[in-house]
């Protein structure tokens, strides 16, 4: 199975795409998403939807997970960043109905087993899953890993977080 | 010039199409989109989309004019709305670069000539410089067509409101 996790976010977005076989967990590609700052919010939105079309067409993921937002986290980006958002879950959406959201608890349970895990600790077992040399850097990278990842390991069972 | 109107919400979103000739202004249609409940959030986004592809493609407005979201205005529903509004400025811009926004403040003088006029105040110019027999319902329609209207009074001076 082919998993697409995302990291949202507006002036950067992450993602990540994984395959999950038998034989283990692989990174196939990762990467961000930068929307130039000199850029007016509406083209900004628009570079983040058409990446995502670019990414969708390529990798042709048979789930999608994207990290929860929380209003609290860091309130004066609060609305760029849910508009972005908002835009990433619709691209989505077109092509792909399966679309799963995970809280930042339980991203960093399913990695570490720990729900108040460091940010260090889950990069740390974002490179050992997937094999890498080293942690996929910016962050935002590593935790469209991660939500990828624990969506693979909850799947299988009861799942509670569809959109 | 033709202006469509935008009052961006998530369960309800008004618009309201306006022509703006020598003779006076005049709305072309108006209403809302609905979206229902019981359908999940990238489902209510993906309808939002649809349904102004659909106003843009038909009516072609030379200019886009949107309520500009705050987010102390109601903190539990800012997220959903956020995202139906980054929906709405991405489709938008792909067919019109020509999106301003407006704050409520500048929507209430730009209709009533005061910054803190009561919403009935502002209805009611609606209803009066667009000749309509009454106050279109529900209340983000008349919201729409209130922000067209603040466009076609701002757009000729200079304008800062370009998103």
């Amino acid at each position: 199975m082919r998993i697409l996790g995302i990291d949202p976010g507006f002036g950067i977005v992450g993602f990540g795409v994984i395959d999950v076989t038998q034989f283990g967990t692989n990174a196939v590609d990762y990467g961000c998403i930068k929307t130039p700052k000199e850029k007016r919010l509406p083209e900004r939105l628009f570079i983040i939807e058409q990446c995502f079309e670019e990414i969708l067409d390529k990798y042709k993921p048979d789930e999608i997970a994207i990290e929860e937002l929380f209003y609290f986290k860091n309130q004066t980006t609060i609305i760029p960043v849910a508009m972005a958002r908002g835009v990433i879950v619709s691209t989505c959406y077109k092509r792909n109905q399966n679309i799963f959201e995970y809280t930042p608890l339980q991203i960093k349970q399913a990695l570490t087993g720990i729900g108040r895990a460091e940010k260090k600790q889950v990069q740390y077992m974002v490179k050992n899953i997937l094999g890498l040399a080293k942690v996929p850097t910016p962050d935002d990278v590593a935790d469209a890993l991660a939500v990828a990842i624990c969506h693979s390991q909850i799947n299988s069972q009861l799942n509670d977080n569809l959109m």
